[in-house]
């Protein structure tokens, strides 16, 4: 069992932020998130996008910005349980919280934070019949170690920016790089679209196209796959079929947790802390709604902030907390650093 | 008369990331502030102070978090009355407004924002009989053009990083820089105090402790003070005299525009925009109050943005605004530039 102060269902930029602020008083954060890394879409649907309307920044990549929160937050050692998915809540008689993944991970806290954006993001799954058999068994829908392809004979299929980059990433590495598009054209980063046809043209990458994968064949695991390329029936011996078809988001089991919905987001009493119908279950960023609501990133940065002075105060009842700033009082890192401006001195000149 | 979409008083972070969201709903902003240059506190009060908890900055000096809100907002070209207190405020029928400096500059808007912060910084002046006199006739309280004091005589008086840092600036500059501080003991950045004795070694700076400047005369302008050290007087001919001896906030002139105060701050309706008891008048940041408030500068940002769509429907009435994300939509400049996000092409590869 896992147990922090303030649980955070969501790696996204509110979600990492929490932990700062969570940190500042005193208060340690543990993140759940279905993706298998942080940063929440920033991470895995455009990491190499800019955001220009982050405060103080005219211009930063998604990906950077993930980096800087992760940096901003780290001497607070939040912990993390990625790729899996918030499934089960259950309030004890304390008025605590025992959260449950969809793979039986339980944690323990008296405050919940969910900071879950528009969802937690599935992958869209090609229509083949068996395919749920060969899950974890050959069959992936994210790259999570890309050691794990090393040598491995690997068939990538679609047609966006993560088919592009995952087949140039792993052509090097793997055995065999197949990339398969129902169609011809791609749609990705110009660099990408032309990095691949390089690779095609250096046969590091074996490009099939208009063509789909149909079915799967494997005795335990997966040991091949047949591809449809107009009338043709191709049959190819793979290790992994990885289908990178994008990511849906959905809100998912949070959605039977017994929280106020409108319009697919939980309701929030922004007048005071962004607290949910559940006291102690909060709701912060993209994934709440309440009047005058603007899913933006930096208004879930607020609300992250304000959560954290209710969670505060649930967490020690009766103790008054005085709002410090970072530059006059520094900041003291759970791992023992500190961070503070430069002393003053007083000295007379000589 | 500068005819502007919001009005916003105070060019501390919070009027001057209004800016920026303004410019995303096409209006225009203008901004007045007291203090001669932009970025409120955190560039006349700390500009070398590193600050913590802006959100994706683990570290950030309060002159970068300025420099850099100048550059997110400058393709919005907002135009600046710096160095004039606004001082009245005027209701016309069309419910516009008429606000005017305390050197009567006239600024009409369909939008106030308010952003002022702790309120408008007011040097402490020091208690000299007929200092009044001598304002802006050779007596200064801030430097706003270094370039004035170029083969100058110079007195400057206080103990602080202000008079350390300018005297050091001025010592090359001016044709005699002399430093007063009633006591021996200065009080700054270690590097400033080592500057300032080496250049008193060098000559380059005159140094006086413990003294004070006790009269001033001069025949329609400052020519000279009298300097009290210990029971000794000391007559000195100079052409300026700069005491810096701090800022203290006040909300001035605000106060007595038929807004509501508590706590000398300016109560809002935070259930929706953040506007005051007078409908067009809002205030965001620091001098705002409202249940739960936390006066940081990441909660100012959020304040302006939701601020900006209620400004929006002010102005537009009956216009629908949607919400476009930047990195969707990119940012088209008043300046006629655009940023945007790289293209993505669609094309098949050979």
């Amino acid at each position: 069992m896992i147990k922090t102060d303030i649980l955070i269902i969501g790696a996204g930029p509110t979600g990492l932020f929490t932990v700062f602020e969570a940190g500042l008083l005193k208060l340690k954060c543990h993140i759940i998130d279905a993706l298998p890394q942080p940063g929440g879409q920033c991470s895995e649907i455009y990491p190499k996008k800019p955001i220009y309307d982050i405060p103080g920044f005219p211009e930063i990549l998604a990906g950077d910005l993930t980096k800087n929160l992760l940096e901003q937050g780290k001497q607070f050692e939040p912990g993390f349980t990625l790729g899996e998915r918030a499934e089960t809540i259950e309030k004890l008689e304390d008025q605590t919280f025992i959260v449950t993944t969809n793979k039986g991970t339980q944690h323990h806290a008296p405050v919940v934070a969910i900071a879950g954006g528009l969802g937690s993001f599935e992958p869209r799954k090609p229509l083949i019949e068996n395919i749920a058999y060969y899950e974890e068994k050959g069959v992936e829908y994210f790259i999570k170690d890309p050691e794990v392809y090393r040598n491995k004979k690997v068939v990538i299929s679609g047609g966006g920016d993560s088919a592009l980059d995952w087949s140039i990433f792993l052509a090097d590495m793997a055995s065999e790089v197949t990339l398969i598009h129902r169609r011809n054209e791609f749609r990705g980063a110009l660099d990408s679209v032309e990095k691949v046809s390089k690779l095609k043209a250096l046969g590091k990458i074996n490009l099939i196209t208009p063509a789909e994968v149909t079915a799967l064949y494997g005795n335990k695991k997966l040991e091949g796959i047949t591809i449809t390329k107009e009338d043709e029936k191709i049959l190819l011996d793979t290790d992994y079929f990885i289908p990178l078809f994008g990511l849906s988001p959905k809100l998912g089991p949070i959605a039977n947790w017994g929280l106020e919905i409108e319009k697919n987001a939980i309701k929030v009493d922004h007048t005071l802390n962004y607290q949910t119908n559940i006291p102690g279950i909060f709701a912060i960023g993209d994934v709440n709604i309440y009047p005058e609501k603007l899913k933006l990133i930096l208004c879930g940065f607020h609300e992250a902030t304000l959560m954290c002075q209710a969670a505060y105060r649930i967490i020690n009842p009766g103790k008054r907390y005085v709002l410090k700033y970072t530059t006059v009082s520094g900041v003291d890192g759970f791992d023992g650093t500190r961070k503070e401006a430069p002393k003053v001195v007083i000295q007379s000149i000589k």
